[in-house]
């Protein structure tokens, strides 16, 4: 028996078997039985003393309530350390009470998986006003990995008149630190709120953009408002092309049509979560963080 | 402000009512809103110090999610005491690995709800294989009501004829406490399992029931396929007519035109899980329990 398994939840196992690949880990299904009743039975392969859990946490209840019961039964079967790989890592935004009586999901999710595993390993954690991933979960390792050098790669001999952009302040990191991998000139976004509903995103003070491809940079896209109104104020100030590419690809897919209309050619994501437009695989990122495990 | 608040889930509100009008508490919904990408808000309004949570742990794995947030709000906003209400408790009959690798459900939602309440208050909880309730919740309080009273209450005036009867062993107590309290005979079958999906039930050596009116009695109905097949015999039997009465109706609303099929004229439910047989008020036996919270 190996020293070390990667074990999945049924919806990520064609990013984990190309992670277990590139490690040389063996790889275990969990199989989760669903009860008409809405109980969810989960059965895991043979322990290894270091387990690791392959689970991105997009559409996330269901599989956090999945980990738990794996983590028992691998715990059970003799794993010593349990390593979560969830590289898309949810409720990472609800960091603070909005309003008067909202949960602090980030606390509570942190302390619930810093409860049940050893480390957790993720991507391009929406840390907005937490310090850092360790201060998401207290007690244990965690790894906030990032996507940046993977989505360089897949972009290698890019134009090099692109400006590459992001949507707003939040975004500033992931596009500042791409633009230097590619040795590109990057603009950042402001965003105005104009009302309860209405968002414009200013570039004033910015490179201009206007006859030039662009690249739209961010590390969350959900419900897709940010993306398209950036995307029609980069048309307006007269962009030649926009390219977006993302790390985690959470919106409907039917939702490329208005990106299209909104000027978007094409839309990349990372393999963090499973979608239609993924086109960058994370599996060599990954596997640098978890060599460690493989003793 | 009061002591001692009652606050519910969405999927409880009409309970919640009722029982918070017993009490005399006020009552304050934990609202739930979900996003598209399938992450929920929760939140919670002012919290007292005994902060009670009603919540019926049917269809699961979202309402754990959602009361770990509002646990978290709660506490947050002054709540020294966190008791949950749980009519009925998910994930109990999970309570060993039947086959390898099976995660022990049971043990893994006991000890996610004792690191989250300071005490558990159930109805009719299925205790199979563990000693009781206590167990199943380390460190903190735990009480598994009866739901009995109330239903023999519901009851008052049945023929005196009748015949209390149970599918099986694990239907003992509630038979022998429903017929003790309603002063009938009772009589429990016995499964044998004929392959690996048929099952049978004997009810050798029991009273008989032919001509006479019987009353089914379980905890829980899920697949309904137990009651079904019970029912057949007793038609077999000869019984005159056929009700049942049960604690937690888990099975979907329209398997009760198969139950008529099997010869059932009626079926009855407790409040403790929404469902269209909801006949039996579960208010009166929580309110007795939880008014020691309110002092």
């Amino acid at each position: 028996m190996s020293t070390a398994v990667l074990h999945c939840l049924p919806s990520g196992a064609a990013d984990a078997r190309r992670l277990a690949e590139r490690l040389g880990l063996p790889l275990q299904d969990i199989a989760i039985h669903r009860f008409p009743d809405g109980e969810i039975r989960v059965t895991v392969g043979s322990a290894a003393p270091a387990s690791i859990i392959y689970a991105s946490l997009d559409r996330p209840n269901d599989k956090l309530i999945a980990i738990l019961f794996a983590a028992e039964a691998l715990r059970r079967e003799g794993a010593k350390r349990l390593v979560l790989v969830a590289p898309y890592l949810c409720y990472m935004r609800q960091d603070a009470a909005f309003h008067p009586g909202e949960a602090i999901s980030q606390r509570t999710v942190g302390r619930l998986l810093a409860a049940t595993v050893d480390r957790v390993v993720t991507v391009d954690a929406h840390l907005h006003r937490t310090a850092d991933i360790e201060a998401v979960f207290p007690g244990i390792e965690a790894d906030n990995l990032s996507a940046m050098p993977a989505i360089a790669g897949a972009l290698a001999g890019i134009d090099s008149a692109t400006i590459v952009a992001g949507p707003d302040a939040e975004s500033r990191p992931w596009v500042s630190d791409l633009a230097t991998r590619l040795g590109l000139a990057c603009a950042v976004g402001r965003k105005i709120r104009r009302g309860d509903r209405s968002v414009e995103i200013d570039f004033a003070g910015q490179p201009a953009v206007a006859g030039r491809p662009v690249l739209l940079v961010d590390d969350i896209v959900s419900s897709g408002g940010t993306l398209t109104t950036c995307a029609r104020t980069l048309t307006e100030a007269g962009a030649a092309t926009i390219d977006a590419v993302i790390t985690h690809a959470l919106f409907p897919p039917e939702m490329t049509g208005e990106f299209a209309r909104a000027g978007i050619r094409s839309v990349r994501s990372t393999s963090s979560v499973a979608h239609p437009t993924n086109a960058i695989p994370l599996d060599a990122v990954l596997a640098a963080a978890l060599r460690r495990e493989l003793t």
